[in-house]
């Protein structure tokens, strides 16, 4: 039975172009590419021979090794690394002897494989590898949506809707503003996740954070390990720590905190998508894609499976970071006994729950359906009940009674109107003398378009922000 | 890019039986198998020809199904079940036509699948029976470690060590007293998981939980919706609800639940296999086994690679149980908009990590070696200062002085033995009346063979509590 | 200023009996009782003087301790005890003076206090102790929320409602089988708390698990440890393990699982009255009470606050037990070395945090609002539509034509009905020969309340599960 | 009984600066200096009488408001602002009756509180100035702990230790590096934990989020929203956000996670010092201090409860750091259901956390004890075996037979030793030519001390580094 997982059970990423950037073939690919870098460093340096680097720069392919093997062998050394190494060697021996060289040769090629370097020098890098490899569609798709969801500002920054606390009607508000507020989490966390991946260092240390064998090597050479290293981060495109941080895994977390953020951030647009999308209130409505969101069994249904896996995504990611940092605490010793191990499942799963929810939510925002009509008629529900706040500040001083405070007096007037009674308008009108508040203020005082508050100004705020952060670059 | 993950980045995992057995295509036969039991149940009720149930049964073949392609279409409706219903239909149809039927009966076989059912009765239903097989050898393994626990308790009840209380030493103990505890952990962890699969039930509700679609089909034939139910659960080897759960997560926590138990216990292992392999302990090696634990850099060592992967497990079992747990806690209507969709991979993850660790523990239990000779060297570090608790109790009230009591006047000899003193049975003996305490007395005080209290008595309850249990039924 | 904490960021359990029964203070008369009762029970065995265990029994009234001075102290040995066994003896020593004992006396009844027993020994068992006390008023207040749903299943047995899947509609069904299913959770749960907190164990070992200094007390006593050990469980209403469980803490995770399960069971109540609660929806409302759910400043706002603290208790149960599953899974030694401290705080959130959500869940249960006009009119939204899964079944032969199946047929009808064309049924009415099918026959297919399945039943079986539980007894 | 919690079940923070800094007196406090800020904001602005804002300023004082009280009536409204603005607004009163004011004086400065305000508002900001308040000594302490490590690290640059490797021994390194790598990781954390203490906001936006209420009543007056929010913010010292992120809660998120950076960091020396204070490698103890890490039973035991506490500290700080991120990724709406409410506890326990490990860090850092003899002993257990990456290396070409690789003969030579052989130091002697490696070349190659390759580099970075970030600033 084939043992692999193909992202089944994980909706929110399955056949995405996360999950590919995140296979275990694109860390096989991440770890041949370090090695690769490696052995084409140590040649710049006359360390090794130049046919050894492009040997191994030919054996560098991951669909050359098998999973099923690796991942056979992985348990004997608790790492991938082991058995991918041996078998990056015999296929580095087989590309020098393709290209000519002889058995020595392939054998010297070889062995320059890895020179100076451990297995949690090549896992650890090939990880931010990956991270930033992956990072390239989510940063894009993150971009995209917050482009989308600047339109979706600008476009309904008149638009009238009800602002909802604790699931009850507050005050009136404007979908742009909602959707401001939207782009405001997702452009902050596409701005930390694009900060944290370029920060992304590699890891190299040797086998014990030292780089003794390679600082032997180098003896009388003139070249310096930290020379070597800041090569290898050019080569790789990844920053250069100065040392190593085999066991001070601040770096990893720091990635990861910035990718949970950024589920975070789309997982408010989703949350408000559901609620939206329900039939009762019929705000929003997911794009509408060839087969997507259907049901076998009930025609009439549309499901919004694009916030669903969002919502999904939201309740994992907090776990997957809480492995990471349980992972990251449990570092001790010169490297960790099981501490580091637990790290790598955490940190792909955040990679590619992350990047799997930018390509939801850039899809999502990319075609939201709006309805202002029933935004309006919703805010409509509570009539002027939704005023009440400024009715309170406005006009209690006008409803007052000698045996009741304006506030309570304005009270008494909502409840009323709650329970069946007139609207809160004709009951404000009879209670109020109109040589204070004439009809025309008292209509003003009552238009929810023009009790909106700051709301434009955030919007521009928002947008501002957004605009010089500059996620397109 | 092959987009499949073979475990490359879950070491305790990677290349195992329990890997093999919680595999998307593990998944997908179990789908396979309840659609094939439900059709199956539907031709013995009459509800169905009996050649449609034998084309659906030819057709449930996991590896008939391509699993990237099932992946690809995944997200459309955020579950696995919709494509490869598609695709069932299809290669019911098939396997019909090549049995001999005609369009219109192939036809009517195509149709006869998924009958009354909905994509949560499948997909709750097949998870439970991807736990029951994959929990067949979690079982197993359990078995065969706390065996091999309980002859380690036996051999070596007599094996004197030192008790450490964080991370000092303490009082003498015995390495039985110390296996006797991992057995009561591992036995108590097996039954646990042992009853959580028992009880693990089919889940069977139809579109919204009432089952209409399959009732309205029911309607006059004399038969109910709670006896195919029944029967589907006998089919299929697990239990019946008497109702849906669709919406009601506890059998999928209460699985959780006791499979993280099992970690929690065979995570109590690693940890003390890992100090005790530790060169300045010595006290147990893991087993050797060919190509295991090895480094290539590093000739000399001899990782503990089992215990790594049991700590690993055990920082990753929590979070997943917090994940599995937080989607139980978010079901909401009557199917949940994302909480039902993160439970998935968190109790594969469980199931998974679990059998994983069973796997190992058995392998490290099987073949540890003991270091007696150490374990007594150990102890003796600490020289009679170990003893210091019941030198307290027995002999303060002999060393008591006019200016002290016997409490702060044996401190004081221990300050004083601890500070590079005479060893602390000298100052004993010269501060206690030989009349009182004779110096064979003392011998017999200060031998930590003679102070282990009820250890033996606890080895006996452990072993005879793990033998009620009956693992290996 | 004061250091002490009262809840005020806990808004579940903030002044609730559940903050009472775990409070400190409750820990502290915890730790009390337990250290009152094995005294005790020394003394019945003859080895303490009676007159001691009444000093201690005096002296063990937790209003007699200063929380701040014991936590200023808990620091130095990082754990309660060692400071509040301190002052537990001066505090004997004053009683037994006080009750007529002299000097010697006085000092003989300190010294009685804690024979043979350790930090640990007390803790734990006191953890057990203040589980057990704070889940009466955790189980009473499930089994009257579980007779208040059961009332309410009953009562809307017959109240048609619509059943959502992934926010939308599916089917009809009855708001008493919604009911009946937050029964069967609730019961669930209930019953896993009962169970658990039924097997809470004393956990008496001694200070490594051997019980070394108290058997050496009893040498030749004819008196055994085991003996002892019964007899304090007994004293405390707590279960006998048979030995230490001092580094096995499944006893741990199967109670905060248990307790997990119970905020699982009453967030699905939750949730799903928050939605109903929303104004668009309407179909529930919280019970209203004095001074509960208003805003100062929009008075016309009645928050579901009984619900919203359910839903703040699922983020933050699932969480805590993470915590309680990654220090269980730290055991290591014969006293972990922080993973034993890391689990207080966690079991004594999840009890608090369940049995709050317990006494929130009896009040919310007890008065929930139910409009069944609303739950109507809300399932009349959908029209017909909401049956097109009977459609589909049943209808679908009569309007297939030459160019489409019936099922293609039925969903273009739908996709029509759905873009504003005439309602559903007329365009049913329309296709179909009403030869085939009759206008009475048609009508009734089309009668959401023929559609109900098996909900009935459902029902029943819950009720009945329920009621064999005997959560009142 | 007293329901107040004092610490007594997490030590780590117990009786601590920290627990005082972030206990619910703290955030009363904070909340009541919030509120005094925005009316003596207003005041400025002419929006409030001055005198107003001195009565708030006179009745800002937590010590005035009695906890249990507000703990009771925390529930009603699901926050404890809402009971704490009744009681603040009564004693504003009374201040102002107090400081000469008539009655209609004193209902004025009483109604001046809170104005345009809404809960969230106050609690919002307050939890952020609480974390700034209690992260001066965070970070003062970890700028000391980092000092401490400093020096460590140059003391003993020379010092030889041995590095281990998933618990095995490795190669040689220093204890300087180890000292040098805790400081790395600390000093990272402290920086992260400042930076996002720095960028702490205040959060303020009304009811809904666009301070409608507020600006109705500035219309006209010439002041804006934003510029009396920048105000706010200049009183509290906290940053100006631009816009209320009420339900955009990154913010919170990035404190949260620098928090738990800070314990991961912290925890690693944890790690290393609760192992290298075990009996059986005695590389380090705790600095001793009176009462400290005492056994009243075992007077010879010294335990190492600050690194304890860290250990405790890095399982819970995970759980509480995903807590937060469930509460976030929960939001929704213009106010969330119960993720915003989720997320108090969960911030608070971070501070807290973060801040009482800083605190033992310093402690821990302060004192260390190390005994450098033994660890040159332990790095002598291994013998030359330590250095076999060097020797195969560098000594393997030499050892090579007609039958053997180098690579293999080593592994053989090293076996033999490792199998009670000569030492590995004879064997090489034999099997190598002495023209080919003389015997001070060989002895060379075998000195621990001649193979730490960048160590001293490394130190050097570290040390930079933290000297640039200038921590005491």
């Amino acid at each position: 039975m084939d043992p692999r997982d193909a992202g089944l059970l994980d909706p929110v990423s399955a056949g995405s172009e996360a999950a590919r950037a995140t296979s275990d073939t694109a860390f096989v690919q991440a770890m041949l590419d370090v090695e690769a870098a490696w052995v084409g460093v140590l040649a710049d340096a006359g360390l090794a021979e130049s046919a050894a680097a492009d040997a191994v720069a030919a054996a560098a392919d991951a669909s050359r090794y098998d999973l099923a093997s690796l991942a056979a062998r992985t348990r004997d050394g608790a790492n991938a690394l082991i058995p991918l190494l041996a078998d990056l060697r015999a296929a580095t021996r087989d590309a020098a002897l393709a290209a000519g060289a002889d058995a020595e040769g392939a054998a010297a090629a070889a062995a320059s494989v890895h020179r100076g370097a451990t297995s949690q020098d090549i896992i650890d890098t090939a990880l931010m590898l990956m991270a930033r490899r992956a990072g390239a569609s989510l940063t894009a798709d993150l971009a995209a949506a917050a482009a989308s969801l600047a339109e979706t500002a600008e476009t309904h920054r008149g638009t009238l809707c009800v602002a909802r606390s604790l699931t009850q009607h507050a005050l009136p508000t404007t979908f742009g503003l909602r959707a401001a507020g939207w782009l405001s989490g997702v452009a902050a966390g596409a701005d930390r996740a694009r900060s944290a991946l370029a920060a992304a260092p590699v890891q190299w240390g040797g086998a014990a954070g030292t780089l003794a064998s390679l600082a032997d090597s180098l003896t009388g050479s003139g070249t310096t390990t930290a020379q070597l290293t800041t090569r290898l981060a050019d080569r790789l495109s990844l920053a250069d720590p100065g040392a190593p941080w085999h066991t001070q895994r601040l770096p990893v977390t720091a990635l990861g905190a910035a990718l949970a953020d950024v589920v975070v951030a789309a997982a408010k647009v989703g949350h408000d998508v559901l609620l939206a999308s329900r039939p009762e209130v019929g705000e929003l409505r997911e794009p509408a894609a060839e087969g997507r969101g259907g049901s076998s069994a009930m025609p009439q249904k549309q499901n919004p499976v694009l916030a669903v896996t969002l919502k999904q995504a939201s309740i994992a990611a907090p776990a997957q970071l809480a492995q990471l940092y349980a992972a990251a605490a449990a570092a001790d010793d010169e490297r960790p006994d099981g501490g580091w191990h637990a790290e790598w499942s955490a940190l792909r799963s955040l990679i590619r729950t992350a990047a799997a929810a930018a390509e939801q939510l850039a899809a999502l925002a990319a075609g939201l359906q709006v309805d202002t009509a029933r935004m309006r008629a919703n805010l409509g529900l509570s009539g002027d009940l939704v005023l009440s706040e400024r009715i309170m500040a406005r006009l209690a001083p006008h409803v007052s009674t000698p045996t009741a405070s304006g506030k309570a007096a304005v009270t008494e007037l909502v409840r009323a109107a709650q329970s069946g009674g007139p609207p809160l308008r004709e009951l404000l009108r009879a209670a109020i003398d109109p040589a204070a508040v004439g009809d025309a203020e008292l209509a003003g005082l009552l238009d929810p378009g023009g009790y909106l508050g700051a709301a434009d100004d955030f919007i521009d705020t928002h947008l501002e922000t957004y605009r010089k952060l500059d996620l397109h670059d």
